[in-house]
């Protein structure tokens, strides 16, 4: 049966929208002792607190590493370094580390330039979800609900860890994965930061388009839905972009190389071979949405205008 | 107020996602005498019979025309010619045509090599609404609810054509209104041709990665709205792509050189104007947020997974 303290006291830092969530399940699961909060910004613990987000204010970070139980980083992937530096000397080896980081091999790098070593109870993380809201004020007791949480242990984790950190996601309604930093770099920059950077790139071209008043009026649902992760929080994904590189740049090559040979089928009216390749990614596409049903992400008939 | 024969007898030439939601919302309205609708698959008009898409079942197209005040054609865009040919020898003067291509200055050109003129009665027209859906079995009376229909009359159609066509339209609950051909195909391949042929793209790659199994399973809902469109009918996007390379290819060399340009922001780690082009493009997709709240296209705290 789970108890109210069975997770002991989780500091989260970084209260934006993954931590805030993060924070706000938690405290609605009732499994932690305290959920403490932290943020570079004042402002936003503040909020957290008068909202009930998180139950205990933290303004001073290192105290509240010192007596915390596990440490859940939800800052921007780039800030991650800075976090380790200002939390390593504060932390017991006890104290289970963990990140929402949407990179991993970098952050895993960071905490070995920052601890000399790779501590037995970090264990990276990756909640699969998300908006394209961000802030505490976006904060959703069941963002996680259904979702995918991808864990990094290193080769050296605790699996006392390993199973805390499991446990805290757990209890916000995700499934847990298991995967290595590398092979989810790779995955992610295909389904998630290179449609991104695709529609944060559109959206740019056409803001700077002569028509641009009339496109967004004139266009429709498919527009919106296509356009939507364009509204997610640029700092968030600089970082990402920026830190993923290795992994992004390839697969971009690849699209933009595809998005080559498409147009030569179209000038070249080559009729045959691009309605096999449409006909092939609709297959795709209807197989997806089996799967999203299957994860309860998708009604078997969606309705959408 | 609104009569049962105020538009008389309809015909409905092609009984797909598009045609089929018109039908059923003309019967639902009752503005027309008679609702007959005609496909290239017997088993289609059977279908919209059975189900109350239309009134009447047509399998003589010839006849069917002769006596139709309205024809809308509701076929693939490289398909209108062909239509064209067939019900020209039946089609008096006073009959006006319409039809609900996703491209414009083709179907023009169409008609004028099918006729030798353009007909007063014809007015071409673009319902901007639409659903990844397709086939007469996905009809949806309320499909055009809210959304634009984009009119497009030459400089010769008489107004009382336009009139009817503005009616139909208005009776299934879209707004019209009135743009050139050509600024229709313009605006269209940047809001709707473009972003369609990136999502193919993208699926198409990812489904011949070696690691598309996993990538499907760990995507979450930004790749399910990002790539939505892609289960779109191929042969329908094929059509469009082909016949509106005119526009299409300029604003897809376009997408392809802002994408090199985002590349080099990333692998040169030019923070600032990355970071200032992520920042701009998420505030023109706000602006276009708000525009959609405005239409009733979507609600002002969008909850989405």
């Amino acid at each position: 049966m789970t108890q109210a303290s069975e997770l002991g006291r989780v500091l989260i830092v970084g209260l934006g929208l993954i931590g805030g969530s993060l924070a706000k399940g938690l405290c609605r699961a009732k499994v932690c002792a305290e959920v403490a909060g932290y943020d570079v910004n004042a402002e936003s613990i503040k909020t957290a607190l008068d909202t009930g987000v998180i139950t205990t204010a933290v303004y001073d970070l290192s105290k509240a590493v010192l007596s915390a139980d596990i440490v859940v980083l939800a800052v921007p992937v780039l800030s991650m370094k800075r976090v380790f530096e200002q939390i390593a000397p504060y932390l017991s080896e006890s104290t289970v580390v963990t990140d929402v980081g949407s990179v991993k091999a970098p952050v895993l790098e960071a905490a070995k330039q920052v601890f000399g070593y790779l501590p037995q109870c970090l264990v990276l993380g990756h909640p699969i979800a998300g908006s394209e809201r961000s802030g505490v004020e976006a904060a959703n007791a069941d963002l996680f609900a259904k979702h995918r949480v991808i864990l990094s242990p290193h080769s050296t984790t605790q699996p006392a860890a390993l199973q805390d950190v499991s446990l805290l996601w757990q209890s916000v309604g995700a499934k847990t994965v298991n995967m290595s930093c590398e092979y989810h770099d790779s995955v992610l920059s295909k389904t998630s930061h290179l449609p991104h950077l695709l529609a944060f790139s559109l959206v740019g071209q056409l803001a700077n388009d002569d028509e641009s008043d009339d496109i967004f009026q004139y266009a429709a649902g498919g527009f919106r839905d296509f356009t939507r992760i364009a509204s997610s929080d640029p700092k968030m994904w600089h970082d990402i972009f920026v830190s993923n590189q290795a992994a992004m740049l390839p697969a971009l090559d690849q699209y933009i190389e595809q998005l080559h040979a498409l147009r030569e089928m179209i000038s070249q009216e080559n009729s045959s071979e691009l309605l096999h390749f449409l006909g092939s990614a609709k297959q795709e596409r209807d197989r997806f949405s089996q799967i999203l049903v299957s994860r309860g992400l998708e009604d078997s008939v969606a309705k959408h205008k």
